[in-house]
């Protein structure tokens, strides 16, 4: 028979809800649930390489700056652009957001700072790219009742770099 | 006598507005005009190396994550890292906007997504970067009747990579 906290650590297994850190300052608890379960899905949707889920998380004029630079004009092209790189570049290569920071800018537009884990992945002009913290700002918006991605930019958090950060409460990106 | 084309010429060199292209589809031009001084004071004040005016450009609550996934959080952060980086990094190392394509999201908040050209730089670990292009991700807040940067993300547009980017309007991110 299963020990009480076996079922309980399968049940955190299962849950829909990603093991991510998220906070606010300044949003009331329904905005900031609203932004988690559109995050929940959104790492849901890269996990499970449902592309179509993906893309029910942006807004219609969504734009994406990638890590290295690509700037992607609205959902359309951002749904593109992802379903390339699921199948050439992220099969199989999970992601799992650590920290999401939130901070409101109106009832209805906030920004999301990202943490999220990266496994690894080979580009597709053949480097080789290990396991990576990456960081994602995201600007939500309200729409109705469900907060979608606006716009995004994410980078590489680059470990040869960071012990050089001048701000003390972040030399290593954790 | 100078004739009247290179009077022209000069005070175009002398103008305080920077030689960027400015553009929104859905914002008034009271708006993106405040977004464009904002943005002209930025560029001024990071290649006059005036980090006092770079400051004034910013939010109280603004948030930066740089090139590198630095996350600096709250203006006198983002400050203080600039002031160190002007010092070490990029001392006597331009930028120049290039294009700036504005969305509005409220009556008081924006994203603008801009490309810049950086010069060459050398990094505090000792890396030689080439001149780049850059890309940034703008959320802007008006306060009063200023444009103040919310927070931004930027990146090295990687030359590399751009041919691979799977939407054909951006492959050499000019």
């Amino acid at each position: 028979m299963l020990s009480f906290s076996t079922i309980v650590a399968l049940a955190a297994l299962q849950t829909p809800n990603m093991n991510a850190s998220i906070t606010s300052t300044n949003l009331p608890k329904s905005a900031v649930d609203g932004i988690a379960t559109t995050l929940t899905n959104l790492e849901k949707a890269w996990n499970t390489q449902d592309i179509d889920f993906y893309g029910k998380q942006l807004d219609e004029q969504c734009n994406w700056v990638n890590v290295v630079g690509m700037r992607w004009r609205g959902k359309q092209n951002v749904v593109k652009a992802h379903a390339v790189y699921f199948e050439i570049m992220f099969k199989g290569v999970p992601q799992a957001f650590q920290t999401v920071e939130i901070r409101g800018f109106t009832d209805t537009v906030a920004v999301a700072i990202c943490t999220l884990k990266m496994a690894a992945y080979k580009t597709p002009d053949g480097r080789s790219m290990p396991a990576n913290l990456n960081r994602m700002t995201l600007t939500m918006v309200l729409k109705g009742d469900r907060w979608l991605i606006g716009s995004a930019q994410n980078a590489i958090v680059d470990p040869v770099a960071m012990p050089f950060n001048p701000i003390a409460d972040d030399k290593d990106g954790e």
